[in-house]
C-alpha cells in the first residue's frame, strides 16, 4: 500500500463545488416546488397549499427573519401545534442558517422560560391557543425574543402578544429569497429539549447531515412511495416530527395539519384527504380503537401504514388497526437519535402467523433504520456485547449518523452520553437471535427481586392482555426480604371491576411466580406533558405503601 | 451573529465514534443480511443465493483477497459480464479499501492493457468468454496482476488463464471476516474508464458517499418499494451498473442475473422470476419491442418499471412495452456523475395525455435526482444560464454529490471539467420552462448551418418516426454554402424499402425545411463497445461524400 498522500486515488481528487455540497434537508424542498409545483402541500382546516405556494412561503419566512436580524447559529423558537407555520419553520428558519426550537406546548411556564433563556431564542413564533402560558413564560425573562403571533382561525380565544402576526410578517419577505445551504453539514438545524424526569431539561442538537439522512430514512424504513398524505398524529415538536416534515418535501407528499389530535378529527382526515400515512403513540392509537362505530372509518382502496411507539402495540390494538384496513409497526428512539431510529421491519416469513404470534413478534422494537449505523444490548460498565438469546438485559447502545451532535452548553452531559463512542440510550433490552431488539425497561425503572431481574415493561404487557385493564404501570416497591418487588398501578376500563387479587393471579398464571405484582393500587396514572407515565412519582407512592 | 467557534451550536459539539460514520454503501449489504438473510439475492442461471449467503460470499472475498496481499488503495479489475461475481465484487473488494475497476467486456486488448496499467490493477478477475482478449492484453503488460479466472458453467470454451478461480479463491476466505466502513466516506470505491473516441480513455473515480448517496437515489428517483427483482439488462461495467448493486442491497431485493442480454432470456426471466424493474439502452428495447410474439410476456400482476437512457424513447416504443404491462422512463447521466442522476419524473397532470404527447415528454430527459443538488443549461464559456425557453441550446453542466472525484492521474482533465465550479457535460441541451432538460446533442455534434445551429437528435427524432427506420444518425457534412449541412445515416427495418428522397421530404414535413438532412446514407451504423454510434467515423464518411 502506498502512503496514503501519495495515492494516486487520493491525489488532486479533493471536494470543490462541482462535486460536493453539504447534505440538508432544505434540498428536498426546492426540487419538489420545481417537479411538482401545482401538487398539494398542506391541508390545514380549510386551507390549501401547493408546493410552489409552500417553498415560496418557506422563502418569504426565511427572509422576513433575516431582515429582522436573525442570522446563522440563532435560535428561532415556536410554539404551535401542528399548523402550516409549524411545517414552514421547518425550512424558512434553517433556511438563513438559525436553529429552530421547536417547544412542547404541554410544558408550564418555568420550564419554558428556562428552555427560551438556555436556548438564546432571539425569535419566538407562538400560536394563540398558548398565550397565556408564554405570557408568563416571558415575564420570567430578562431578554425577551421577538414576537410573532400565530392567528390561526381555527382556533378561538387567546390574545396576541407580538407586534406582529406570522402571515404579515412572511408578507415582507422575498417570495424568490436566494438562499443557500449551509457551508457544512454537520451545522446545527434544530434545538429539541427532552422533557427529562428529573434536572433541567438537556438540549439535543441535530444538524443538517443529520436531518437529510432520517428525512430519507423514514422513506426506505416505511418502505413510502412517491406523494403519500401523510396525517399529522404525532407532534411536531417532538423530534421534530420524527423528521416527517422534510421526509415528506422529500417524498412530494402533501401534510394533513391536525390542530387537536382526536378519533373525530383523525378518521374525518382519513376519509377526506386520502391519508396514506401517520404515526401515533399509543393513546392515539386506544382512541381510534375505542371511538364509537359511526365515527370509525374502514379504509379498502389502501392500507394505511401506522408507527407507533413508546409501548408495544398489543394484539387487540393491532387486529383494531387492521380490521380498519391499517397496518401498524413499532419504531423506536429517543431524541437523541432523530426520533425512531430502530423498526420493527417485517419479515414475509411471519406473514401467515396467527394474530397473537405477529403481535408478539411485533412488540419487539426491531432493527437499526438503514441509515442508522449500529445497535447493540450490552453491559452498562464494560460496553460488552450481551449474548443474543432473547434473555440477557443489558443496556441499548446506537451509534451512527443519526445520533445528535450532542446537548447544546452541556459539555457533561455530552460526554457521558457518547462514553466509549456508543449513545447510550438508558433503556434496557435484549437482543433476539435474529438480532431483533426488545425493550424491557428504564435502566432506573428495572425492579431487583431476590437478585432477579425483573422487567416491568413485561409485566405491564401481561397487565394489558388482562381484560379490565386500560392502563397499567409497574415499579419497585422496596421489600425487606427480597430488596424490591414489583408493585402495579392501574386504571380499570369505565365500568369495568376486578380486584388486586384477581389481577395478581392473572399475572401468576401468565408469567414466573416472583415476577407477578405483589400489591396493585388502581387510579388514573400520572403523565408528563408528552404522555409518559411518571414512574419517579408512583415509585414515592410505592415506598409509602410499607408506612 | 456570535463568531462561528464561539457560538454554542459548535462548542463540543463535534464528530465523534457515537454519532459520525463515513457513508458508504457496504453499511447496506449488512444491515440486509441481517434483516433478511432467507431472501433471495441472486438468480444467476441455475444457481440462487439468499442475503445471508451472498454477505458471506462477499466477506469471504475480502477476506481472500487481503491474504491475497491487496490493502486500501489498490486496484481490483474485473472483466466479466452481469454474472454473480461481478455484482460481489462490488461489496468485496471495497471491503478491505481497494477500489474495483470494471472493464468493458467489448474493448481490445490494447485499450484493456491501457486500463489495466495505468489502474496499476494488483488483481484481475476475469471470465473464461474473455480469455482471447485478456490473454492478448497481459501479453502487452509489463507487470501482470494475479488473476482470479471465472469459471461460470453457463458458458463454454475459453482457458483459465489464472492459478485460481474464483469459487476456490474466495473458498480461502473467511465468511466471518470483520471489515470496516472507510474512515474517510471520500475514499475511493471505483475506477471506470469512459470510453472517449479519441485520446485515451479516462479513469472515472468514484467515492463511498456518492455510491451511498446513489443508491439511495435510484430509490427515490425510481420510487422503489422494497423487495424488487432487478433484471441485469444493463452491463454492470456500465458506471457499476448505474449503482444498482448497491440499490438492491439497500432494499433487499433480488438481483436477476443475465450472462447474455437478448430478448428470449428477457422475457424468460421476467416470465419466470417476478422481475420488476430493468433498465437498458435503446437497443435493449426496440430487441423486446421487435421479438417474436410468442417469445414476447404480457404481464398483468406489475406494472414493470424500465428506465432507458442514451435516446429518447419513441412513441412506438413507450407504446409497446406499455402494452405489455411496462413504464418506460428516460433518463440521462455520464459515467462522471454515476450513471443516471438525470430523471423525467412524471407528474400526474400528464396522466391523461395522449400516447404522442406523453412520448414527447417522455423524450425529456428531465430533472435531476433527489441526491444531485443542481443541473443548469447555459453558456459554454460563461456560464451565463440560458432562458428556460425550450429552444435556446447550451452546454449542459451538473453539480452535486453524485459528481465524481475526479479522473485518476489526469488533473488537467479534472481541472476543465470542474472548471467554474460545475461539472461539463459535453452535451448541448435546452431547458424548458418546468426546468426540464431536453438533450440536443454533443458539443461537437451539432451542425451550424448557415449560422443556425441544428440539433442532430432532433433530426434522428423525426427519422425514427418515419416507419422504415430502424436506427438513424445524422451528423455534419461542410458545405461551401451553408458552411455545414446535415447529413443521415440510416439503418432500414428489414425487409422494408423507401428512398432518399422519401426520407428527406418527410423530414421537411416535420420540421423547419433548413433543419432536415440533405443527403441519406443507407446502411448499418458503425457503434463503441458500449453501443454509441461513432459519429467521428460517420463525419469522416460525409466528408468523402463531397469528393
Amino acid at each position: 500500500m502506498l502512503r496514503e498522500e501519495l495515492n494516486p486515488y487520493e491525489l488532486g481528487l479533493g471536494r470543490n463545488p462541482a462535486n460536493y455540497v453539504s447534505l440538508s434537508p432544505l434540498s428536498f424542498i426546492r426540487r419538489t416546488a420545481q417537479v411538482y409545483p401545482n401538487y398539494l402541500s398542506v391541508v390545514d382546516g380549510d386551507r390549501r397549499y401547493t408546493w410552489a405556494e409552500t417553498y415560496a412561503r418557506c422563502r418569504r419566512l426565511a427572509s422576513a427573519l433575516k431582515q429582522a436580524g436573525v442570522s446563522r447559529g440563532d435560535t428561532v423558537a415556536i410554539m404551535a401545534p401542528n399548523v402550516t407555520a409549524m411545517m414552514e419553520a421547518h425550512f424558512g428558519v434553517p433556511m438563513i442558517g438559525a436553529v429552530l426550537n421547536t417547544l412542547n406546548v404541554r410544558l408550564d411556564a418555568e420550564t419554558l422560560a428556562f428552555m427560551l433563556s438556555h436556548g438564546e431564542a432571539k425569535v419566538l413564533i407562538t400560536d394563540r391557543e398558548f398565550s397565556p402560558v408564554i405570557t408568563n413564560a416571558l415575564g420570567l425573562l430578562a431578554h425577551k425574543p421577538l414576537i410573532i403571533d400565530i392567528d390561526d382561525p381555527q382556533y378561538e380565544g387567546g390574545e396576541l402578544l407580538g407586534e406582529t402576526d406570522y402571515e404579515a410578517f412572511i408578507g415582507t419577505g422575498d417570495p424568490e429569497f436566494s438562499w443557500e445551504l449551509p457551508a457544512d453539514e454537520w451545522q446545527a438545524i434544530t434545538l429539541s429539549y427532552t422533557s427529562g424526569t428529573t434536572g433541567n431539561p438537556k438540549g439535543v442538537v441535530y444538524h443538517h447531515r443529520g436531518a437529510y439522512l432520517n428525512a430519507v430514512g423514514n422513506v426506505l424504513a416505511w418502505n413510502m412511495q412517491a406523494h403519500p398524505v401523510y396525517l399529522w398524529t404525532l407532534p411536531m415538536f417532538h423530534c421534530n416530527g420524527w423528521c416527517f416534515p422534510w421526509t415528506i418535501a422529500a417524498v412530494a407528499g402533501t401534510h394533513v395539519c391536525l390542530r387537536r389530535v382526536e378519533a373525530k378529527a383523525i378518521f374525518g382526515a382519513i376519509r377526506d384527504h386520502g391519508v396514506t400515512h401517520f404515526s401515533g403513540a399509543p393513546i392515539v392509537l386506544n382512541a381510534m380503537i375505542n371511538a364509537p362505530e359511526d365515527v370509525k372509518v374502514r379504509v379498502t382502496d389502501r392500507v394505511i401504514q401506522c408507527t407507533t411507539g413508546g409501548a408495544a402495540p398489543p394484539a387487540a390494538v393491532i387486529e383494531g388497526l387492521e380490521s380498519m384496513g391499517m397496518n401498524v409497526t413499532q419504531v423506536y428512539g429517543l431524541t437523541e437519535v432523530y426520533g425512531p431510529s430502530i423498526s420493527c421491519a417485517w419479515n414475509r416469513e411471519w406473514d401467515n402467523l396467527t394474530t397473537a404470534e405477529r403481535a408478539r413478534i411485533k412488540a419487539q422494537q426491531g432493527v437499526r433504520y438503514h441509515m442508522q449505523e449500529d445497535l447493540m444490548v450490552a453491559d452498562v460498565d464494560t460496553l460488552q456485547p450481551c449474548p443474543k438469546d432473547g434473555k440477557t438485559i443489558g443496556e441499548v447502545f446506537i451509534r451512527g449518523n443519526l445520533v445528535m451532535k450532542g446537548y447544546l452548553k452541556n459539555s457533561t452531559a455530552t460526554e457521558e452520553a457518547f462514553a466509549g463512542g456508543w449513545f447510550h440510550t438508558g433503556d434496557l433490552g435484549v437482543l433476539h437471535p435474529n438480532g431483533y431488539l426488545q425493550i424491557k425497561d428504564r435502566s432506573k425503572d428495572i425492579v431487583i427481586s431476590g437478585g432477579e431481574n425483573i422487567s416491568t415493561i413485561e409485566v405491564e404487557d401481561v397487565l394489558y392482555r388482562h381484560p379490565a385493564v386500560l392502563e397499567a404501570a409497574v415499579v419497585a416497591r422496596p421489600d425487606e426480604k427480597w430488596g424490591e418487588t414489583p408493585c402495579a398501578f392501574v386504571t380499570l376500563r369505565p365500568g369495568v371491576i376486578t380486584t388486586e387479587t384477581a389481577l395478581i393471579s392473572f399475572c401468576r398464571e401468565h408469567m414466573a411466580h416472583f415476577k407477578a405484582p405483589k400489591a396493585v393500587v388502581f387510579g388514573p396514572l400520572p403523565k408528563t406533558s408528552t404522555g409518559k407515565v411518571q414512574k419517579f412519582l408512583l415509585r414515592e407512592y410505592a415506598k409509602d405503601l410499607n408506612k
